[in-house]
């Protein structure tokens, strides 16, 4: 039974984002490994519909199982901006441009959101998982990547980027998502489990 | 002759796109209809890229001669900021989101560009116009879109929203790459004047 384990694959340009999913797969058992490369994206309003085109594209490519993230912060007073263009957004304006945009704006509430899509044949599947919470006044922590020092979850004092991995993951929205991925593998791939 | 000419659809989302197409290429003799529907696009952050496989998809779909254009703002204060995703950024924050980008910021150095893609069997082809200006201090005009009411072409001490579709035509981003299509159109397919 053992030999017929299945190796996930994490499909990321972004490492900080890997490591996080890397984290929450081995604590559940499940074998994975971190595959940096360049995703194919469409432009679409909807991040579901970004990781799943990116993920088929993955798959072609690689034709193992795999796993693409695709999160976004959305800010309720700015209409959702960045949403799904967040990391376009960070490397052009920063979380400086964000702030500059909130100046004068009392409403601070905002969601992350990932889409998470799966590729384990015959599975392919699209995950959302969702934390909400406000914008911080200025950037706090230097741990996390992205929008991580502004953003405040619910239930927390403390920014994303204040917190360790760990701690980022019993709140975050990417690890929502992967505790879903995890419920159908546990049914439907019970041989994945290093541990079943 | 004139019964082999060839009919050119601009295909686009945005009809103030399609009316200044349409303009330059009449004004040129080219035959020319709009076809109003939606672009496939991938994120890049190249407009070619973007603009040409918008347009190899359009092609599959509706089989006939076509150009597409995928345009941007690049603001050099914001490194090139909202660049390819202009249309995106300007539906979430507008205008007034970019002013307060802008704000207590010196310079004011902006182009607008345009990447033309053009299927004219057997031409495939990308024109690219662009046009420099500066990023004005508060909104005036209210004709063209997007982010014409902020954008003053060198040259000119008015926006593009201050200009009638023939008077934004002399200046634009967008005319210019339009220009290059027809240089190649006169030498490759004189049949398709109805004036040659």
């Amino acid at each position: 039974m053992g030999s017929s384990k299945i190796k996930l694959s994490i499909v990321t340009e972004n490492r900080g984002k890997g490591l996080e999913a890397l984290k929450i797969l081995e604590s559940c058992g499940v074998e994975a490994e971190i595959l940096t490369m360049k995703k194919q994206e469409i432009q679409s309003d909807s991040l579901e519909e970004i990781a799943l085109y990116s993920a088929r594209i993955a798959y072609l490519n690689i034709k193992k199982p795999l796993v693409v993230d695709d999160s976004g912060l959305f800010i309720d007073s700015l209409n959702g901006f960045p949403g799904p263009y967040s990391s376009y957004v960070y490397k052009k304006i920063g979380v400086q441009g964000i702030l500059k945009l909130m100046e004068r704006i009392e409403d601070r509430r905002a969601c992350f959101k990932t889409a998470l899509a799966a590729i384990i044949p015959p599975l392919e599947k699209v995950y959302v998982g969702e934390t909400c919470g406000v914008i911080a006044d200025k950037p706090r922590g230097d741990m996390g990547f992205g929008f991580d020092p502004i953003f405040i979850p619910e239930g927390s004092t403390r920014t994303y980027a204040e917190m360790s991995i760990e701690e980022k993951n019993r709140y975050s929205h990417r690890s929502k998502a992967y505790q879903l991925l995890l419920g159908d593998l546990k049914r439907l791939y019970p041989h994945m489990w290093r541990h079943p």
